[in-house]
């Protein structure tokens, strides 16, 4: 119990120093919030090359993981290699040549009473990122919260705590460089889900929690939160192959939907066929076993591709991160609307047609936080849809719906210039 | 143990039914739900008289509240007379007559690879509104979720129980009758606590809680809830007067913001003046004492009015709902900002100045959700800032900051238009 309540304390003295900073970050130039990121893309090229303090921190997390027997891909994940700096870095830069979010002013409009009334982007405040063993998130997340104003709490995954702490202390070295608050990136020491669940607890001392990592994750993070949380579950991604579609294009969406990286939350799990089609296209996708597709279907796709194992209930609504495709034969768009309400994860939905009328009837009744027409599922990404960067994909309606970038990191307040009006 | 078990089932078979409802009202047109809307004003218009099922049910309501010995500020609040009917079916009438915000396309753009991308606008799907006496606010909201093509759960107060059930079957039939299914809107049956906290625990099920009343079910929903929340905490708002200022004009906006409308949460409770006007000005507030403002102000106030009363510190940050103001005289803007910082409630916050640099500065600096510049707080109101009806002013940045209006019952989900394009 005893050191429960001081990390309590700890937290709560953090979560206040990040409050201060980000009162001075909120009225910040875009000038002195750029020259921080340089500082900080500067200061990791620096640091790239073997035996830095950086690299020697990582090669310490590495070492310990390893003989832990992490998973070969986990603590793949975890390395900072040269070329994994300078891309880093690259991002940084990146990061400072977008345009600052804070200050935009929208909608001022003069009221009947002579009021000019109108809105202004400002930041958000404090934001707590909670994530797992990448350490680049600690970079990305850091230069974004920079850019848009906000102050940052950083509790990265045990796995990566040296790197994390190495880390931090660059940037913070930075931030200063640059004559803006160190408090404005703070790294929080992992510990155990205790912790985590006293910081997702300190109401009205954060603003927003980003929980990035597994579902187990998120799910004990939003159980506990006090503070607003923004959730990025499952992406379980179907497309719907209509009636009449160019199955050219649709063998295509399938192909790069599922096979060209199948471990990502924006990969296909599911093929949903119009009956009438079905026997001119599924034999194609039953071919994709060549490049290392397992095919899970209903009876009827079994009937056409002979090859493919009986979809079990779980095998609909499964996030399959890897190269398995659950495919059903529906008679309708309707009956794929209802599949796909059913079993969709709100994250992306595609349906490929030459249909004008279906097309718009399955992007206005998809709820999903991107929907597309004749066009992959890979392509629900900040990067893709023009956001630049991305600090997360929202699945949850609240605040920001699919992926989050700097505008997502700000809140609008209302502004009015009056000459004295009274009500 | 039994009872409460009941409770939860009860509570996840409305909000099922919600959901349901809520995916037919997504895609529903505006024509379809403007006819709801028409209906239920004539509805009400019908009911406006003594001696109808609405009224007969409000009287009994009134004369339960009357004999339990409810303050006769709160049984006014219950009532529902003629005028006050007409005056909902109105608002109901002019929500009718406001664009429907759902559809709307925002940012469409055609990206290098020849996909267009952009954002469009969509309901949040099912709200939970959790409110106090007023019977007004049920059909207020069931207007403005509707319109916005919101579900709506509607869980007001025990007192107003027979009234809200009498507007719910009013609503719901005009809803019906306009080809709508009725469980859009659904009124949730009074409880103890214990129902609000399994109502708000429905996690999936609910998208969006709002409680309007007291901070007490406020603080008491925020700690329960596993949905997104959206609050509305006190208003303790402030006006600077600043070096220069015109005089008149600052006296204006104390006495319209104090005395106006002192029991509303954009109303003034603290004033802090700059020490070089203080002789010049409090004098002038001291002469409000005649339309009955008792005045609590700090040693310095107190030398220029004599007859004002030392603050204490609970005075400072506190919402008197009363016509009491709290004074203060302060060396400077910066001084005026720390103290707004401290005590301010993030909800409405004005400077009386001539100064263009200083008005730049306060209305950067300050985090409220409306900041206003020689203007009265009282501005701060969805009606007054153009959004036509309001359903919440949030106190907290996420998703909404300020006033709630139809466009903050939506989301916006991404809409991508392909000829075939894989990444």
């Amino acid at each position: 119990m005893e050191s429960t309540a001081i990390l309590t304390e700890e937290l709560v003295e953090l979560a206040k120093r990040a409050r201060k900073a980000a009162r001075t970050l909120s009225t910040a130039s875009r000038e002195a919030k750029d020259r921080a990121l340089v500082a900080i893309a500067e200061a990791l090229r620096a640091q790239a090359a073997e035996g830095s303090p950086l690299r020697a921190a990582n090669a310490e997390d590495v070492e310990a993981a390893r003989a832990a027997g992490l998973a070969p891909a986990l603590v793949d994940r975890l390395i900072l290699d040269e070329p994994r700096i300078l891309g880093i870095a690259a991002a940084v830069t990146q990061i400072a040549s977008f345009e600052d979010p804070v200050g935009e002013v929208l909608g001022m409009k003069q009221r009947p009473n002579g009021l000019s009334v109108g809105q202004v982007r400002i930041p958000l405040g404090v934001i707590a990122m909670i994530y797992e063993a990448r350490p680049n998130v600690t970079v990305d997340s850091a230069a974004l919260c920079l850019k848009s104003g906000n102050a940052v709490l950083l509790r990265g995954g045990k796995e990566a705590a040296r790197s994390n702490a190495a880390l931090g202390e660059l940037v913070r070295a930075a931030v200063t460089s640059a004559g803006l608050p160190a408090d404005a990136v703070q790294i929080v020491p992992p510990s155990d889900r205790e912790g985590i669940r006293l910081l997702v607890g300190l109401a009205g001392k954060i603003d927003l929690v980003i929980p990035r990592g597994g579902e187990g994750l998120i799910r004990f993070v939003t159980e506990h939160a006090r503070v607003p949380v923004i959730q990025h579950y499952k992406g379980v991604c179907h497309l719907y192959v209509d009636e009449g579609a160019d199955l050219n294009m649709a063998l295509r969406l399938v192909e790069n939907g599922k096979l060209s990286r199948p471990g990502v939350c924006n990969a296909l799990e599911c093929l949903l066929v119009h009956e009438s089609v079905a026997l001119a296209f599924l034999p194609r996708v039953g071919k994709l076993a060549a490049q290392g597709l397992e095919i899970r279907g209903d009876q009827a796709t079994r009937a056409v591709i002979p090859s493919a194992k009986p979809a079990s209930t779980e095998d609909y609504g499964q996030e399959f991160l890897a190269p398995i495709l659950a495919i059903r034969i529906v008679g309708s768009l309707d009956e794929a609307l209802d599949h796909i309400a059913q079993y969709g994860s709100n994250h992306t939905e595609a349906i490929c047609t030459r249909s004008y009328e279906r097309a718009q009837r399955f992007s206005r009744a998809v709820d999903a936080s991107c929907v597309l027409v004749n066009a992959s599922t890979r392509f629900n990404d900040g990067g893709e849809l023009g956001l630049g960067a991305e600090i997360g994909i929202s699945t949850t309606k609240l605040h920001a719906y699919g992926p989050m970038g700097l505008e997502s990191l700000t809140a609008k307040k209302w502004i009015v210039f009056g000459e004295g009006q009274v009500r």
